[in-house]
């Protein structure tokens, strides 16, 4: 049967790249108002689509954000569940003259589809349900049960999901998660993230006077904001870029030879990433590596500081407040919570005296890991490497989908990254597209997936 | 005859006041370039005054900038020459609406007149001239020869005066230099401010990658230009907040303990002054008083920091440059350029790898100090002390009038600073005023000292 699902995926080529550019012309931006209608169409496509590809169920459901998109179609109640988790929204398209072609007029050029939403993430939440359709249409016995849950709040961080998984748990009872929302780490090389890094942030305001003051008048007598602000954020690391905040790393398991084994086989050209960035050395927590740092190890990172005169020449002036706004990715088992807690007790034990600090924290996200030798995993190895012909890459994800360490907790089951872009295909910025040939080759890894979860 | 001056000044106060008002109608605004010819007419308005009070030159010269009135009245070649600097332009009048009358309609209301340039400087220069106008008037043989010096760009720094100054270094001949553009330290208390701070910076730039990254996938691993520029900026100063830049004290002589005793008498109230700027304490160089710190000793402050995300809530990136701007207040002998090489050097010494750090010198002004035993400063506390009936405060400005530093380097005459102004008469913001008590006692005052010079 496998044969004639990934013969159908080959027949109807033509016709499925037309209907993912309809997919990929709905301007569904989440993060702008003025574009609710278009989340909305979005969703209903993703309904009809789904009742379209023989779901016996499928419909937009109400959220306490955006409409979420709920569908299922049960074969046979022995078989294992997979439920499907994507996002019908996208990022906003500015700054629009840096795009080449129309973010939402799909563009094929060089085997590559240019929209916004190509790879991040509607291409890949069609990749699915196309298999579905190939799996329900050509097999009168499918393999697995498939249940579908697309939100379009996931690019302003899925504030509502969480509650809503919670409220339908088990509407959304599964035995595995899968999401296509992730890339290879280079063409050809077939990459599951079996992890991904949590998030903490605070943000730090520190006032001095009650307004601007001269420098000349005041300079060396009060106490100036910005000097209070960089004497806290300076104490943040030491000079071998140790995290100094208390209690930082205590929750983090000592990474197993096997696992820096198998991180250390990813491939990472450090000349290549030095060329591209415009960088003269890479630098980080010592005694790690760089895929190490990015990906297994947690950060500090100011995102933005600012105070005072920011224009043109001198202004000397002692300003009178200065803001940092800091976030930290975590890995298992950081606690958000604590970690925000120990962050606002660090800057308060570290703020210089004649200036009043203020601490705000931002929203947070848990880590979140599965052991890669998990036979979820393994499996989703053995079809990638099947299509592919190449040896997989587990790596363990730089950033954040806190939507993900959610669903893991309150389904209570495996949750597998297994996604098929690009680091290059421009996710967030101009010109976002996704390669057609992980389009076709994706295909067939799911399809081969979902008969191997079936064996 | 002084007498007659004295009385010469009651009688006419009315009449002043109205030409006062017309000059401070001028809005002769430098620093803008839309107000270049009210700065013109303000230097017309000037000459035409020097004609009418009967000086025998009076002229509006060219500068590289805006025009320069000189004018002169020689009494008696053997009697000692005054020359008297001021200026004629103003700051800006932003933001208006947090005026109470219109900036350029001057308006009396409780003794005090509100107006831009009130006291800074229109007001203090006006005075000048109407000394000038009585002593003129009413004695036939004066005490001293005047020479007035009244330029356009005091508020821009001045850049265009010290080569106006060297070129007619011969025409400006004196025997000293009289400056009213300060201060009181409070209501009541005789001021001369025998020193001003110089003034040195740099803008450091620091330069990582050639974008802004994800914090999620190169956090941790490339270096954020914010954690560099922190660094950098926390390595000016130690725990005592002294300043680390080798050398930087190097050129200061001890303080004197006369010196230090007369600083000790300058009024200073800390609880009402924290208590004004609405701060918990007042902090700065260790084993110096408030006092020192802002006037005697140097500072290294910033006036503006800024890297990555300044909106609202968070943006997980790593941004890819961060700027600082920083300005040094000098004393003597400090050498601007000697500071501005050490601090360079700081900054390069203190980079971290990864980023590419770039230096840029603002322009500097030398530190200016006359002994405050001097004779000229104390025949100016002897007139202030006739007039207020209060002790001298012997003070050195914690701000930077880099002309004076350059009048004194090219005439190499001592400068006196006799400033009427009070410290809370809003110079630089809205409801600038000059308290009309000043304005009295302050031509009196000016008025003993001709005389006392002239003796």
């Amino acid at each position: 049967m496998k044969k004639q699902v990934i013969q159908f995926l080959k027949d109807n080529r033509e016709r499925h790249l037309q209907e993912l550019e309809d997919f990929l012309k709905i301007p569904s931006i989440s993060a702008l108002s003025e574009y609710h209608d278009d989340t909305v169409r979005a969703a209903e496509w993703v309904q009809q689509e789904l009742g379209n590809i023989g779901f016996h169920e499928a419909k937009v459901m109400e959220s306490d954000g955006k409409p979420v998109v709920y569908g299922e179609y049960i074969a046979d109640g022995n078989a294992p569940t997979v439920l499907v988790y994507g996002h019908y929204d996208v990022q906003p398209v500015d700054p629009v003259h840096l795009w080449d072609s129309e973010p939402f007029e799909p563009t094929i050029r060089d085997n590559k589809i240019y929209a916004r939403g190509a790879t991040d993430d509607k291409g890949q939440v069609f990749m699915h349900l196309k298999v579905m359709e190939a799996v329900i249409s050509q097999d009168e016995k499918p393999p697995v049960n498939f249940k579908v849950l697309i939100e379009g709040e996931e690019e302003i961080g899925s504030p509502n999901l969480p509650k809503f998984a919670e409220e339908n748990a088990d509407m959304l009872k599964a035995d595995l998660v899968v999401v296509s929302d992730s890339a290879l780490v280079e063409k050809g090389k077939p990459t599951i993230t079996y992890g991904l890094r949590g998030l903490a942030g605070i943000q730090i305001d520190v006032k001095g006077a009650n307004s601007d003051l001269h420098s000349g008048e005041y300079g060396g007598g009060v106490v100036n904001p910005i000097h209070a602000l960089v004497k806290i954020v300076d104490s943040f690391r030491d000079e071998n870029n140790r995290i100094q905040v208390k209690d930082f790393y205590r929750d983090i398991p000592e990474l197993s030879q096997d696992e820096r084994d198998a991180l250390a086989q990813v491939p990472f050209n450090e000349d290549k990433l030095k060329s591209d960035l415009g960088v003269s050395d890479l630098d980080g927590e010592e005694g790690y590596s760089y895929v190490e740092r990015t990906s297994v190890r947690p950060t500090l990172e100011v995102n933005g500081l600012y105070g005072g005169f920011q224009g043109e020449g001198i202004k000397t002036v002692l300003p009178n407040e200065a803001t940092a706004k800091i976030t930290c990715r975590l890995v298992p088992d950081q606690n958000p919570d604590h970690i925000v807690e120990q962050l606002t007790q660090h800057v308060y034990d570290n703020a210089p005296k004649g200036v009043e600090v203020e601490v705000k924290p931002f929203d947070k996200g848990k880590p979140y890991v599965t052991p890669f030798d998990h036979p979820v995993i393994q499996k989703a190895a053995q079809a990638y490497e099947t299509v592919y012909q190449n040896d997989t890459a587990y790596i363990r994800g730089g950033g954040s989908i806190p939507i993900v360490a959610e669903l893991d907790r309150i389904l209570e089951v495996p949750v597998v990254l297994m996604g098929f872009g690009l680091p290059d295909e421009n996710l967030h910025a101009p010109n976002e597209h996704f390669h057609l040939e992980n389009f076709d080759q994706g295909m067939e890894t799911l399809a081969h997936y979902f008969y191997l979860l079936g064996e």
